[in-house]
């Protein structure tokens, strides 16, 4: 498979924000209309949600969602932005080297790829076997920024005395495998990004959640990366229920109209 | 083609709810989250919206997005819900008789028919081939609720001292050639909504919109079904925009948190 120059330019450019003196701050988008909104409030680059895409078409989030299916919503808000995306595979839907190119085939030029399974969630692959994975997948020499990312915190694996031993050591051997850049999603404490991004030998990406660090605090701890995962589309549906409960109680219809984008306006920014 | 009785019988029952003592509140989702939120609401039917689906892939609103494409996304809805939906199909992407019958064939039990085409959206079609359409599709004999449209005020077209008249002789006519239920957005006013309810043979649609009268000021007046457009749609639009400029101007996203609905609940409602 060949690319053009541009789509391997876009992935350095993606690199790069990974070691500016800014902390790379990564919204994440479910379909064009968010994609394009982020992009219009000027972020240099966009992520996408497995779950906010998994929920938009029907499916519970973790793997259910085809390989297809997911890269056509990937492949849309490709098309529809200008800025560099990179793109939530999950572990990549039973085979992580087709996803990959997969990936790249969309014009996509980032991915992450997750250490567990979706069916088997609170399971870790082998570390040998990512790193495999990992190493195979950089063998494609693919325009892809690889966010490899490990569930350890997540989806608290394991004695937690051990947890932050293991995710140096896991990480470390994602990115001698060639990983681009290392997600630990699941950690809120000051201490523990820390002294990941300390003894982590490579760019940092820790997800925004409840209760966690502005951007400003993540860059000072040494945060390569702060991406906002299904946030934006869960506070979304959030809106939409409490939409939904003042429509179905009252008939009224304010919770809509607040803060509402207009007709025209929203046109407009797909105006082709 | 032919339906299971499930689907006429689902048809009916929608119809029905024109009929009823109260007032039929019907939400308009764009993907399936968005449907599951609204059934789960507790509401006993559910329209789509054109514009939200369109911007979700990609297109303005106005007949650019493809009949395939559209009905995919209709079709999703409609597995995902138990609750009979009705689909926005705007003037039916050059062909309003290969697009009923899609419709039908996506389980969908009911659309809007536009009386002006998304290419040139301030000329009505001519009332006589606009009700020729409207007999067609009712000669299909599909299990179909058809709501026919005229945009007369939506889009302020002739005289505005002719408005009223000419809307309620095309909502009539509509009627007369086969439409279920007659549908004029745009109108805002207790005056002209009262006189539409009296002289319109048929179950009214109105439009909420800003500045409009909630259900139970509707019912009064005579509306039988009061639909809710795109309104949600764009909700979610501007949340994402504040979301958006908090996280870029300053790193933090308290407006991403509020009301967000967690994790684990949203992967909930698409069990399977």
């Amino acid at each position: 498979m060949t690319h053009t120059n541009s789509q391997a330019e876009k992935a350095d450019l993606f690199r790069e924000l990974h070691h500016g003196p800014e902390i790379l701050v990564l919204p994440n988008s479910w379909d064009v209309a968010t994609a394009r909104v982020f992009e219009l409030a000027g972020f240099p680059a966009l992520g996408t949600t497995s779950a906010g895409i998994a929920n938009s078409l029907g499916y519970p989030d973790g793997g259910y969602i085809s390989r297809d299916e997911m890269m056509e919503v990937v492949a849309r808000i490709v098309r529809a932005v200008a800025i560099p995306v990179t793109a939530d595979v999950e572990f990549g839907y039973g085979d992580p080297l087709a996803t990959a190119k997969a990936v790249a085939a969309a014009g996509a030029v980032g991915m992450n790829l997750e250490d567990t399974r979706g069916e088997d969630p609170n399971t870790l692959i082998d570390i040998g076997t990512q790193t495999a994975i990992i190493r195979s997948i950089r063998d494609l020499r693919l325009p892809i920024v690889l966010n490899a990312r490990t569930d350890i915190y997540l989806a608290g694996i394991g004695d937690p005395a051990t947890r932050f031993a293991r995710t140096v050591e896991r990480l470390n051997a994602y990115r001698e495998a060639g990983a681009d850049c290392l997600f630990a999603p699941g950690i809120r404490d000051a201490e523990t990004i820390a002294g990941l991004a300390r003894d982590v030998h490579g760019p940092l990406n820790i997800l925004a959640s409840v209760g966690g660090l502005p951007a400003g605090e993540l860059q000072r701890l040494g945060v390569a990366r702060m991406s906002i995962g299904s946030g934006p589309a869960r506070a979304t549906l959030g809106l939409v229920r409490r939409i939904a409960t003042e429509l179905r109680e009252q008939g009224s219809y304010q919770t809509m109209l607040d803060g509402q984008i207009p007709y025209a306006e929203i046109n407009q920014m797909f105006e082709r």
